[in-house]
């Protein structure tokens, strides 16, 4: 049976996150059900890279599905994007191997996290990005976001929620982008532990407006303790899994 | 009793347009409510600069007030966006003279229309712009604007809902931003009718696009009759009232 791959954006807004769960209005439970639809009542289960939270936009997950259907990609991303509501956007459905595995084969993943730098409140960017009105030193976060670049265990940069083992990963950078009073970061590693960029933003941005230095930064990286990082996890709504890549 | 300006911004997804209309939510009854507040339940009528449609967007639409309360702007400015809701943003309050009047007192306006021109379905952009999947030629569309700059009676160009007895309005420019796949056009006027930036927009995409000629636009605007022009208004979402301009 022929197995599709598929890399969509959605607004995490009007989401109760990537996941199906029940009496929730989730990406998955959407996609699952249009492709319900195309194969006459044939359920079709979903696999994705990774889940994302309530309120967290994808701008690249990647997710795959076996189907009986032999459709040419292109128009298969046309009528799968026609039975997805208005907040899920189909960038491409394509053919691939049967060793294709959305989630066991990714080789990297990139987060990015926008944040609106303004004291001006902006009621359009309030669902995509954070609005952070003090005054930000993107050379300290720059600066500091260096002790965390390479392997590490990231114990103390994840939820007690993380369900993996190991909290070893390894971040390959961390760019800072900004354009007018929009700020971006964007972090690429191998692999990221459950709310670790959130996390990671709430550091940068305390020691960015001047509250917390990254001495204090390196020592809850070393510790391996969530309680010893003073700062709090970023909100939901700047962050975007922006691209996820495979061998 | 002190007259007060407000320039404020808002997200018209969730508003059933600017004007006060029995159980629906729009933007002036939030911002009395918000007003009835901040005065202890006395109640303040604010006066706009004119009405925006329902989806329609504002980043710079202007408001008056009179009241009582004797605060400098900007903890007035901050006040009044506490209490608003997250899809309006107050950009600025000023205490202005008596003589000033957000209705009467304008000289012109600024309109812009937002076009997603790709292939690609954006789910960010849904409700911040017009997606337009065919090809447009912005020299086309350039070309034609100009037929329409000047003095013009655009009873063409207009709702057959619009309550003005004067069609004739002047159009002081028409300017076309590019950015990736964003096309914006300014229009800039002395006033603009009841849907006329929409039905304009309809007709310049329909130029673009190759399947309406200038000539049929000049015709149409000669015609002073809204059924010689074949095209059809552009949707709420890809409007934006972008600032208002007073002596």
């Amino acid at each position: 049976m022929p197995r599709y791959k598929v890399i969509l954006a959605y607004d995490g807004s009007g989401f109760s996150g990537y996941q199906v769960q029940p009496h929730k209005r989730t990406v998955q439970s959407e996609l699952e059900e249009a492709l319900l639809k195309m194969h006459k009542g044939e359920f079709v289960r979903v696999t994705a890279s990774g889940r994302t939270d309530t309120g967290v936009h994808a701008a690249g997950q990647v997710i795959h599905f076996d189907s009986p259907l032999q459709i040419p990609n292109e128009k298969f991303q046309r009528a799968l994007q026609r039975m997805t509501p208005f907040d899920i956007g189909i960038h491409s459905v394509e053919q691939v191997p049967d060793d294709f595995h959305a989630r066991y084969g990714t080789v990297g993943k990139e987060y990015r996290y926008v944040i609106k730098n303004s004291t001006d409140y902006d009621p359009f960017s309030r669902n995509f990005a954070l609005h952070y009105p003090y005054p930000l030193s993107i050379e300290k976060m720059q600066e500091a976001s260096q002790i965390l670049i390479g392997e590490h265990d990231f114990t103390s940069f994840c939820s007690a929620r993380t369900e993996q083992d190991s909290k070893v990963r390894t971040i390959y950078s961390i760019e800072f982008l900004k354009e007018k009073e929009t700020i971006t970061i964007c972090y690429r590693g191998d692999g990221f532990l459950y709310n670790m960029v959130r996390i990671l933003t709430g550091a940068l941005l305390d020691i960015g407006q001047g509250r917390m230095t990254a001495e204090t930064l390196e020592k809850a990286l070393q510790a391996k303790d969530r309680t010893k990082l003073p700062s709090v996890t970023a909100p939901a709504q700047g962050l975007y899994l922006w691209e996820v890549a495979y061998k």
